[in-house]
């Protein structure tokens, strides 16, 4: 057995209000498995790589009429085709900070990619407001997690300071959207359309 | 018969200094044949839309540097998986306004889809200047078609004009990006990833 030889690993990089992460989360766990890909989910906030690129506050798909309106209606057809639920929430983008630090309690603790699922399917099958805390509550709830503890967890400074630190190494790893895929051997996919190709890529690196 | 039936039908918006219309260009004609889709292929200037949103006068790839490094990198990989030739043009965008107004010349006169096909290989397969009046000529002259007479007609009020009204006619559309397809019941789809759902979806719509 030659113990370098790791098997097929890829990074999924995830923003909890970025649409297209959300067809790409309800998906990549099947697939991934099929493939024999190893998968690590990686939260990490998109705003602050926005902002230090120069760009204005807020979803380039709302500074940008014409590529958000073929967005939604892209992420529609999407989710027909999937059979995922679909309802937009409003405001968008939501805020999205407290979810991906609860996720990194959760990736941690053994429920973190069912509560990162649950938050996609509120958030963009229900429009429902994953910003608020009692909305993750209910998620948290509904997954048989206690939710004081985590919420208490994820807002600590341990936690405050991974979720800035996953974001510098995104930034660092040229990533610049959400989803985003990085395979052991450091190429990079972008988007919910590469997400098979990050996996074929990854399959075919460890061969 | 029931003459109100049309056949599926997609209509093809190019922009010649579009690096994923290149490899939407070589792809596109065998796959609509295969899909029993009619194809048009209408050459327009993103240049003019991108200004008319504000954006900065040059390719969103080099004012927004980490997207456009990744772009680059995911260009030759899906050449390189398609078999296609892939050489990065110098600068880059190229000058596409001569390319797309003989484009529309050899569209009214039967041979303006291997001129697209052709200006895309010279372009991203060989790394040419498609801006150059003298490798357009180049390109006519293997094509069989007689230069001087094309590049005439391309420069001619007529032409000018309707690749003018063809880039309205597309910004109209809520295009925003190149390649994009538009079905006959007016979908949208934006990006050589979106071929075949496009193709797809004429299918469906007429039948």
């Amino acid at each position: 057995v030659d113990s370098t030889v790791q098997p097929p690993a890829i990074d999924f990089w995830l923003e909890f209000g970025s649409t297209y992460s959300y067809p790409a989360a309800m998906r990549i766990a099947p697939l991934a498995a099929a493939a024999g890909v190893t998968l690590r989910w990686r939260p990490f906030v998109l705003g602050a790589i926005f902002k230090a690129q120069g760009w204005p506050p807020d979803s380039p798909f709302n500074w940008q009429p014409a590529k958000g309106r073929y967005m939604w209606r892209d992420l529609e057809r999407l989710c027909a085709a999937l059979d995922l639920p679909f309802r937009r929430p409003a405001p968008f983008p939501q805020p999205s900070i407290l979810a991906a630090r609860v996720a990194l309690v959760g990736l941690a603790e053994g429920w973190g990619e069912d509560f990162a699922r649950a938050v996609y399917r509120a958030e963009f099958g229900e429009g429902r407001p994953i910003g608020e805390t009692a909305v993750i509550a209910d998620l948290l709830a509904r997954l048989g997690v206690a939710a004081a503890p985590a919420l208490s967890r994820a807002q600590s400074d341990e936690i405050k300071t991974r979720l800035r630190r996953e974001t510098d190494e995104a930034q660092r790893l040229g990533i610049f959207g959400a989803p985003s895929f990085v395979t052991a051997d450091g190429e990079l996919f972008w988007g919910n359309d590469r997400l098979e190709a990050a996996l074929a890529w990854a399959s075919k690196a460890a061969s």
